[in-house]
């Protein structure tokens, strides 16, 4: 779909000239801290979930203007979860996005601080833009914060299932939180930023939810078929690691299925809105049919 | 002083309820991040923050209703960053108010994730608080964000110059980012939330700012001259790990001249508020002579 990686493409220049704005390379002490931030914030992410946020937003009539403030939030609290996710005592990963992880790079004190002050930060972003009314960014705040708080319970989750005996509950839950939460909160938060109804932030909220768990699935599905090097990160860990995955528990034909099924439910999600969604739809396909 | 006493235990119920039903005992999973993060919440702590923010309200006349929300969230970022300060690759500390650190207790990967929770936790708090006017709202979470990311740039600045040369300058930024700007913060909210207009938010700002330094300063010469057991936590850790401090470049004589100059600049800030200030003076006294 060249359409939509010109998508993707117009998404990454915009969101990271508007990271390189709020973090700049050079600016007040310590410089270690500000390298080790922009290391992972400019590590070559497919800012899957600002333009997911962006294509929402526009859905509704938004403004670049007042939708890129809260994508660059959106991309700083993600990155900060993979920061700390990857930690010697969590994930314990040396490679993110085809390098060294900020913590192999800058040492660990630096990366918990760094993902700390990225948190920090995503707040003040939103809280900051002027460009959009009180209100909305009080909504925002608040429902970021709800999706922080979830990221961290299903990493916590995640930790605690692996080697276990885990259900098919148990997985959903996880990914629910851990990776599921930030995502409908990107779909929410453009179709709020865009004026939509309640009916409508509804439906683009069971979209988002589809979405998040649909991304999950295919993850694991990569995780097993593909290499490190396809991925540019450590492939098959969830094996190794003894992880509960759709594919350890479904096998990965009937995985695909799942994938389709979703899919099918996201688009469904949206249908109501016609074609102001079209480009939802081409994420939704972009993602059941990904290859790395 | 025994009214203050009276105070601080005031504030100490008002808050510990607040948090513990803001973070009950029993509700979702998981189970072990609910513990950890009340294990360090409720961990004895003096919530000389809350008390802060609590006095500078009500010499607006602020309602405890409008304050204790903000007053625990205080608390919450507050105890976010003592967990992640005492981790291991940090200050590595396993004792803090008499007990286990939280890593100690619980594992490094779930006392980064417990932080990582009250930070996001501190921002909802807020928020969602609806004793508050939307405007109030989303100055306090800017400004709590904004301390939140000097917290983060003082503990790198602390970390990089343990063990060389530092001058007084350096000391001052680190303090005034990692202990001042949350004191000044819950200082300010108070007056914020009270409807205190520009002129007398600055007296309030100065000395909340007054009163940061003077807790370092104080802070410093305990770690001297007062042993583990009567702090509850390590002492002579600044010592130990060479670290500049008031007393080291001054001498403890002349630091407490430091700290005398301290509270008389705290006390000439909030000298136009009159006797509305007179907890707020009496806090400063607190400080001033603090002996753990």
């Amino acid at each position: 779909m060249a359409e939509l990686d010109d998508f993707f493409a117009e998404v990454t220049r915009l969101i990271s000239a508007e990271l390189d704005w709020l973090i700049p390379a050079d600016g007040d002490r310590p410089q270690s801290l500000r390298d080790a931030i922009r290391w992972s914030l400019f590590g070559g992410g497919k800012h899957f979930r600002p333009a997911l946020l962006i294509a929402a937003g526009r859905a509704f009539g938004a403004s670049d203007d007042k939708l890129k403030k809260t994508a660059a939030a959106v991309e700083m609290l993600h990155t900060y979860s993979l920061i700390h996710d990857d930690l010697p005592s969590m994930d314990d990963d040396d490679l993110r996005r085809g390098r060294e992880t900020c913590h192999k790079k800058f040492g660990e004190a630096s990366a918990i601080l760094a993902g700390d002050a990225l948190q920090a930060l995503s707040f003040q972003v939103i809280a900051d833009d002027t460009k959009l009314a009180v209100e909305t960014r009080i909504d925002l705040v608040s429902r970021l914060a709800k999706a922080a708080a979830k990221m961290v319970v299903g990493q916590q989750l995640d930790l605690e299932a692996e080697g276990r005996e885990t259900s098919l509950d148990d997985i959903e839950l996880i990914h629910r939180n851990k990776t599921g939460a930030l995502i409908r909160f990107s779909a929410e938060a453009g179709a709020i930023i865009g004026g939509a109804d309640q009916d409508e932030i509804s439906a683009i909220s069971k979209y988002g939810e589809r979405i998040g768990l649909l991304f999950q699935i295919t993850d694991d599905l990569l995780d097993i078929t593909r290499t490190t090097e396809q991925l540019g990160k450590t492939a098959g860990k969830d094996v190794a690691a003894d992880k509960a995955t759709y594919p350890s528990l479904y096998g990965i034909e009937q995985t695909r299925v799942l994938a389709s099924e979703t899919h099918r439910d996201a688009l469904d999600a949206i249908g109501p809105l016609g074609e102001r969604a079209a480009k939802l739809r081409q994420i939704a396909e972009f993602i059941v049919s990904r290859n790395a």
